[in-house]
């Protein structure tokens, strides 16, 4: 294990980290807000131990796939620590685990709150907590890779590690390329969509708020009702970008390559749109007497749909509320998910995808059992290592909900709401049923349930494997042989 | 497809259905009720096609996987549209979705139940609900193994389709041998139970339907208040017998073979009993305050684990009233199911052995990128095909399981319902929680959710591929070329 090289990457976060939280003292600066104070203070700090962190260079440039997973890992659990300090030493926020939930739940885009009133916070404590889904959506070392020059293998390592999917890192040939493309597209979705925004009439703090949530598909909103009380235009603005945030922006590249045919063919977009499309008729039909006319049923519907696929948790209804089966299709897109290679969570509509070929192939070899096939996804043939790691990811991740969703249940918390509490924090969505439904909050959990979900929403996140590495012995014994009884090989 | 070999083979279903029918009889005498004419009629009419259909030999051996699919899933939903004729007739279930649904549910020894009042049946339809239990838990194709002489390659692919679990099908090379070692050694075990249940005073009739109900790990009681009201004396007995019927019946012919220590060994049967005592122990401690003292505790705690990861449904407790975590873990249980290669339902343990295991040979590959290891159980590695077929079995479970739990939602039912209905039917269980929960019953469903919990009983009892592959557009083209437009290569 590479201790140095972790080191120096840490040191990098913790002075990015810094350098993001001095905007947060403009907000505050423009409110005349005292709570920036702390703002500037947190975030001088942690540049400054950054740059002491990073002084050294790494001895060894040697980074494996281990190392990168335990980076990130790190990264993310740092990042929330540090950047949870303003939450408590402003007093807006009075307990470290509830700090700790809502700046994890901020930077995994999860969206989910602890907060019973939102409004009573100050505008630079709801920018810091927007701009933490903004910062979190792409990714941290993804940035970093845009702006640092890192060395030998550890590009390819902490991007397989950070990027949510299976099929991200084959975009271009050269990474850092990349990271900055990927960026580029990000910041350009977030600009139109403030410009939407403001075209329709929405206050300029609100819009800034609200664009980086969406871009983020985080869902904090700035007012306790969070997207309801706007104008239906703002909801459908809102609603569209959602979608398209949870759109594989390899889409997006090769639109701007001008390769419109190639975006329009992906696989994974199509079956996504599909899937919006179907779970929307089916709420629209099944919601329709519970509303004020079939404009009133589409936009609820659509809203809803777009929120949850795209693991955003904005809402504009009380869907708690809403017939079973809505209820129920609405679960189910939580486990679902957004595109790979999107700022969206959830198992990944691509994997689905694989999934449902691996079945139809499997029905095949039954009936023609000498045929050999191999899957194919946009016309290339999938690699075994895909397919099985897809395998993998999707028993890890239901035994994880399983064990975390029996942790929660020892506070004696209901079925649905155990249940949907987990699938909305490791699935980074936010709100979910029951007492952690639309209009509730995280707030009424002890804190064994809170930590649960802080590591469910980081796990989800990091797509599982970085997170529950930190867990394995053999990692430890190699990183520190002399405490751990000796190397192992 | 060789239908000449399916129509030979679902004679002589017909035929062992038709004389099964007629030990009722003796019941149906015994008791002086005119119930049994019934009986007798379905049963010598049911010989008699049998006899018509198997008079012609097939024309041609030829015998492939897809061809022991179809005639396992057409036996069986053949065996339980027959053995619902005497329901009807007596007019002791009316409508013919509730005598399909509760003879399915017999045959695939789930145990769900439409009847609202079980003591009001004649002690003939008690009986031969109880014996369809018996009859299903073996299976009845695998009867036909041993005492029919079939011809060619049918063997293996009759006993891949119809047996539980990945692993069986090894145990002895001669597999006409391998099915009566199967059948005795479950007829010893029913007679023990029979004899331990006597002994504890259970009358004659009662411990005859208990053992059946329990051989196949069945559930269906005589009694409304299922178990409830026998001695604690003959709970534990027959808790023990459900554990035991839920072994793989491997370890219990090694033990006849007196390698004891092999039986003892087996990784499969102690973590089945792992589980068990874990459970266990945490709903004891869970609902200690609600029962009276600790022996009550543990009595209710061990019968409801047993019940339920055997996936019997017996139930002496309204689990349904326990707090969350028990309730939580007993759906876990559900899901777990017993030993592959015994009578038990559900996923099998041995499939989570298989894929936790390649969980942790993931995280070893991450951390020791070059060591190549191959997993093991019992000493051997495990085939990569094995790993990759109860990986694609998982996966169509989940998506079966999703569709179904989907289309009960459309009558309204709450998501708990729901979602403990699928899998109380697709484990072969019998109660979940909910509207269907122990003390209730699914007589309140809808025609479509039973029709659909029907499929899933059955496909859940053929491991889902067998009745899946009847909806695959490939088999009906091949198997009327004429109406389906060609053969397809």
């Amino acid at each position: 294990m590479n201790r140095s090289m972790i080191r120096y990457i840490l040191g990098h976060v913790l002075l990015v980290e810094g350098l993001l939280m001095l905007p947060c003292c403009l907000v505050a600066a423009f409110y005349q807000e005292w709570e920036g104070v702390w703002y500037l203070a947190v975030g001088l700090a942690a540049a400054a131990l950054g740059l002491i962190f990073r002084r050294k260079k790494p001895k060894s440039p040697v980074f494996y796939l281990k190392e990168g997973c335990v980076s990130t890992a790190l990264s993310w659990v740092l990042m929330s620590a540090v950047g949870c300090l303003p939450f408590l030493l402003t007093g807006e926020i009075s307990s470290f685990t509830d700090a700790m939930f809502e700046t994890a739940s901020g930077f995994t885009t999860t969206g989910a709150s602890i907060l019973t009133d939102v409004e009573a916070l100050s505008h630079v404590s709801l920018f810091w907590r927007s701009f933490t889904h903004w910062i979190g959506g792409m990714g941290v070392l993804v940035f970093l890779l845009a702006v640092v020059p890192l060395s030998g293998g550890s590009h390819i390592n902490l991007m397989r590690a950070e990027s949510p999917g299976p099929s991200v890192g084959k975009l271009v040939p050269r990474l850092r390329y990349t990271a900055r493309i990927l960026y580029l597209i990000y910041l350009g979705l977030t600009l139109l969509e403030l410009t939407f925004l403001l075209a329709g009439g929405m206050p300029f703090f609100d819009a800034v708020n609200a664009s980086f949530a969406t871009a983020g598909t985080g869902g904090f909103g700035i007012k306790n009702s969070s997207m309801a009380d706007y104008s239906v235009y703002i909801q459908w603005v809102v609603g569209i970008f959602m979608v398209l945030f949870g759109v594989n922006f390899n889409a997006f590249y090769l639109i701007l390559l001008r390769r419109v045919r190639e975006a329009a063919a992906m696989e994974e977009v199509r079956c996504y749109l599909a899937i919006i499309g179907a779970a929307t008729a089916i709420i629209f039909f099944n919601i329709l007497k519970l509303c004020g006319g079939a404009f009133d049923a589409l936009t609820k519907a659509f809203f809803q749909v777009a929120s949850i696929i795209t693991t955003t948790g904005y809402s504009t209804a009380n869907f708690d509320l809403w017939p079973e089966t809505s209820r129920f299709v609405l679960v189910l897109l939580m486990f679902v998910g957004a595109c790979a290679g999107s700022t969206g969570g959830g198992i990944k509509v691509s994997r689905f995808v694989i999934l449902g070929k691996t079945i139809l192939k499997e029905f095949g070899s039954y009936i023609h059992p000498k045929s050999i096939k191999k899957i194919k996804m946009d016309g290339k043939p999938i690699e075994h290592e895909v397919v099985r790691s897809t395998n993998v990811y999707f028993i890890t991740f239901l035994m994880l909900f399983t064990l975390s969703a029996f942790l929660v249940t020892l506070e004696g918390q209901d079925l649905v709401t155990s249940f949907t509490a987990v699938a909305a924090t490791i699935n980074n969505i936010g709100p979910g049923l029951g007492a952690v439904g639309p209009v509730c909050n995280f707030a009424g959990l002890t804190n064994l349930s809170k930590w649960v979900l802080t590591f469910d929403m980081l796990a989800g996140r990091l797509e599982l494997f970085p997170m529950l590495m930190l867990f394995h012995p053999a990692l430890w014994k190699e990183t520190f042989p002399k405490r751990f009884g000796g190397r192992i090989k």
